[in-house]
């Protein structure tokens, strides 16, 4: 069950409107990496667990403060738009060059369907959906997919920081900034701590090794050709789970046969290669 | 530039036609993590990567390995749905049960719209969409994004492998369970690379630390009552990028003051509070 | 900002797991009307409304509330998944005609993906997406979507009771029943205090009348042949907003000429009329 | 079965053309709440309507309506599409500010995909979607989705009515603006009727309320903290059903325990507890 | 402007309800090639179309006619809907093979979401969108796009046909297959005017054959390994424009060199190749 | 199985960045009709082919020959987008009329998602899926699928070519204009082959004419008010399958009665009619 507080977690108050900024926002409130994003897939991730206590917490603790980063977002983002000159762009043409730059680079949606309020969508105003998130079960991918989320999330953060110079809007992207690097911290810690229990870095650790096809798995092979991925490290030396080594094909071939499939029955009225061919 | 040879990496072969298994084998070819999603995201970074020609090459390599992989699991689908019964089902209702859970588990599109064919979506009938990748340029990021669908993609997989027992299929999918463990060490070992070159963990690592708010930058903060959180790594100790000390806070409390939006102008016709409180 | 706490508003326990009617369960958690969509448009409502506090809490009262109950089905939906049989279909088909129906009633990603959680999608296994809601600003307009959203929920959640017969899972969907009793009377009250306020009920209610075409504002054209609808009390008596008189026409005539567009200048290669006709 | 005459139920002819609005005037064609969304909603439940007469005439006397709408904003969006200057924007750019904004603003898809013809999408060039209606069997719940419709729809006619000055498309503007004025007028008659016949205002009316948990039918629970909403005329006096007393829960306390999940089988390999917990 | 009359085109009457069948027949009416594409495709293509009435009017007649389409297989749906069993399932598992196979075969939506009425959605409960059609503008295209909507669709009707044995739904599918029979008629009728009249077959004709590159107009490229695509028309004599020779070309070389981006400025954050390489 | 090779098979070079430009692009790269679309539709159909080799390996050759359009398309619009100005836009505004135009027509997801990278979106950044793509089993349908996929792709890049005037980016689109010339030249080919060895041209050819509706497989219906179809080659003189005569009905009157749907059982709680009308 949850509660709500009036206050914000931080402060969201730009210096000035600026719809052309309100759009671009947007992508990190409800765009695939957004703070909706995040805030669904680990409160998902935490109602389904069917694991100890220590990890359900942990992904409710930091999912109920992600549901106070996207009330940050929005706030902030209806904020930008307040003064948005949707309403007398006709004559603005050919007078307000500053003004055009901002008609063009706004979202109208933002105008005509949110009067000025922010969307559940991303910069260009393509709808949130739950396949941006996944809870599978298993906590060692599902906190890779975590952490996935934070350092992309936070790669865009960043990227917007330095396409604004609004202070109120900085300050505020700062703190999102910083509580990304203590979620990446945070997912790092916790996939460690998981694969030392588990014994294991390949997910899922429970599947019997003996089951895969052992001579292939760990073997990289040269599909583009040129050699430059030999010099990595995944071409070489022990593999990082400690099991195998890793080595290099160069010129790969095929292992199976070229398929060809059994006409259909026809009820399916599919194209019948000529009797001679059957 | 590409070139197709006829022969499959591995033979797609099932012991006998099942299509309720075919429809449940579509999530790892056109699901949120199956192969076309590797297949795009990995050609998509390798076509972006303004980085050195050894991670080009190494995301083009697997890339186009993942084409394999998705031409070998449409061939076996095709296979498993030989002499599907869709055309005789009204009979069958009464006489056959196991003709009936096969009715019931397939997908009619199989039959109505691909005739007898594999399709690009997922075990629901849900089409294969471009939100399930990313290529951000970030290549750090990325691989996290790709070390996370080779997760979910090895855990989809292995499930699958449990859920039949026909020998054939079995066989393929112990091919691609034992790629998925290749990838996932590559993909770690090129994440460990590029932290060390980089000298940090924290996705950008060239945004400069003292821009964010490094008060909140290692704090957990107890959002969800219970301190079963506070048990973790992530709550104590130096950070996992070596600059901080974790902390955890027990009772966190708001930053900001509570929101309070500006009434919009007229022309939106939003709700406008009464006179006497604007 | 939020808090969790760990304890359910009101318990989620089936008497035993029924995987089947899990999947169906999924429409009003993740559907077009389920428990996020209300939780998502009165949470999106309230960050973004301009108006005075009084709404703005209301809404943030009952979404936050909506949260309690997408965390009762999510934890209702896993244990409903309990010892679901996917991992045994294959021997089952010819035995266990029960089990026949189980399986082709489940969703199989149930299994592959969640791993037996809930997903945030319907009872078809299509994802929840943001296009359900609406946030306008207008709370008069908003507060209908609203009772609309109340209206659909509670009827899907009466129609899932009536396809259970498990006391557990009547339990709670009765005490979601009930708050969608309150939160349909709730709405009403709130539409009829905005309407009394703004003296109108037609949306938006600041539009001056005087610059609509007020000769068709009150009239029912009748499209469909067959003079039914001349029956209703929408045809007929003073309009109901007490602006006008309800008309009837019952063979409507175009008041606009037939359209002809200009051909498209030659970069769009559009076809062209032939010239003797331009 | 329908027929198709070649005039337009009112004129859509603007005085000039402007791409800019082609793109903003898609949102009420083909957005969330545009015409299409309208046409398909009506006539959906006109066809699956179960009920008498009367109200399946006036759901296709009203669909028919609506894709008359459809067919004037088409022709309005080519029409305002007429001269669009896609073709000469590279040497634009230096010498013509107005030409910019027109740039900017406009959908490039109008001339690149659809030859300056109008889309099926909305202002953010989203396709529109099936979700976006509804057709429930149960008319009350349903006249409820078409009032707000028409609330939400008429309210972005007349945002964009503000957002032009042309005296053509404002003339089109006024005439869909009366008619959702008859529209919002027509569904308040049948919902009032709906309600009168069944006795009762909360969907559906035919549940049983005795199986109902009644202690929570008429309770405003206080999850945002802070007393405002408990002013409104929802958390006191006699509910709008006429059934039962308002009120109002200063604090609320869970009614269920915390959850705790067995763990999965082991084929889902989902994470499980140390053995310890278990 | 459009007018409804009640009867249907053709009688829409099942001989006995199939649910099973319900949910196989929604492909054609919501599917990527159901009746709604088709009805939608024409419909925008005649007022888009800036053409002679010929054409225009052509479309309008045809798309009318989809629209009674749509209408007959919602009432054919919605009455195999009639008696649907989803109430009872629970005790029907051990007892009733039969409704075993019907519960199985159902989509559940059909009950829960649309009260047993048709939805605009397919076979899989995937919706409706606007992104089946395409109106560009280009006759000659369009009318191609026609006749392969025409195509596809029969295809599906006559699987359908195949997949019941209901005298009374076998009597309406021969309604509309004998229409796709006629449509396609009619579209390849118009492709060939248009042909004639543009006197050429390569889309967009007006496009000066001088600015495309000429030397690789007409040549097949073997990039699949193996010569059996040698052996077909395509591949050799005169091009089927007449303006050409077909050739075909065994090795395939690339034209262009290996790609190599330049750096991103440093807002972006991506990786930057080490100092010694750039 | 698949290889790469690092060069082009195209040069896709820019004689300056044009961030503009790179959106507009990235509809014949991830549209609906874009080099995704073919790319996926023809290896599709390759892969499920059921059909001899010649076609299998055409399709073959022309998908992968796609793949590398895909490529090229994707190489293009990275370095479009080299030095796009995302970052110092604030400033901007008020001094660079030119600038204004670049900021108002760029997708800011190329730089905030992307990091100035393609998306395998269109140009109005909506994702591609897999919806836009058909391999139906029938040949003679999905080569008219091709057909059209490629007349429509050659128009839109047609379109392109006139909306820039970048000497390198018009090189490579008279490439890939060229290379649909042949598309189209070859998927006319392959049609007229089949029609000829399957003696007929209505898809599918196998489905008994015997068993359709004769008397209407012929008929121009007039729906849409006005005659002017009638003077078209669809509506008299032999069909263009030689098997019919096209005829005319000016008057079309339904064939079948009105519908009326039986009540629903109580479970659904729809609105039911009163007593006296059931």
């Amino acid at each position: 069950m949850f509660y709500h507080i009036k206050e914000l977690q931080y402060q969201a108050k730009p210096s000035k409107p600026d719809p052309v900024f309100a759009r671009q926002l947007q992508e990190v409130l409800g765009g695939q990496y957004g703070e909706i994003s995040v805030m669904m897939q680990y409160l998902m991730q935490g109602m389904n667990t069917r694991c100890e206590d220590k990890y359900r917490d942990l992904l409710f603790d930091t999912g109920t403060e992600e549901m106070a980063h996207v009330e940050m977002l929005a706030t902030m983002i209806a904020r930008l738009l307040d003064d948005a000159p949707f309403e007398d762009q006709k004559n603005a043409y050919e007078t307000d060059p500053a003004l055009n730059a901002i008609l063009g680079g706004t979202n109208p949606q933002h105008g005509i369907v949110a009067g000025l309020g922010a969307m559940a969508a991303d910069a260009a105003g393509y709808p949130w959906n739950a396949k941006y998130i996944i809870s599978s079960g298993n906590l060692l991918a599902d906190f890779r997919a975590n952490l996935n989320a934070e350092s992309q999330g936070r790669l865009q953060v960043t990227r917007l920081y330095g396409m604004t110079d609004d202070p109120g809007v900085r300050d505020m992207l700062s703190f999102l900034i910083a509580r990304d690097t203590m979620h990446q911290n945070q997912w790092v810690a916790a996939i460690k701590e998981l694969e030392e229990r588990e014994g294991d870095i390949v997910v899922p650790t429970t599947f019997p090794r003996s089951l895969e096809k052992n001579e292939v798995a760990y073997t990289l092979f040269n599909f583009s050709r040129g050699d430059a991925s030999s010099k990595g490290r995944w071409a070489h030396g022990p593999s990082m789970d400690g099991r195998g080594q890793f080595n290099y094909v160069a010129e790969p071939e095929p292992f199976g046969p070229a398929p060809k499939l059994k006409p259909a029955p026809f009820l399916y009225h599919d194209t019948m290669p000529p009797k001679s061919m059957m």
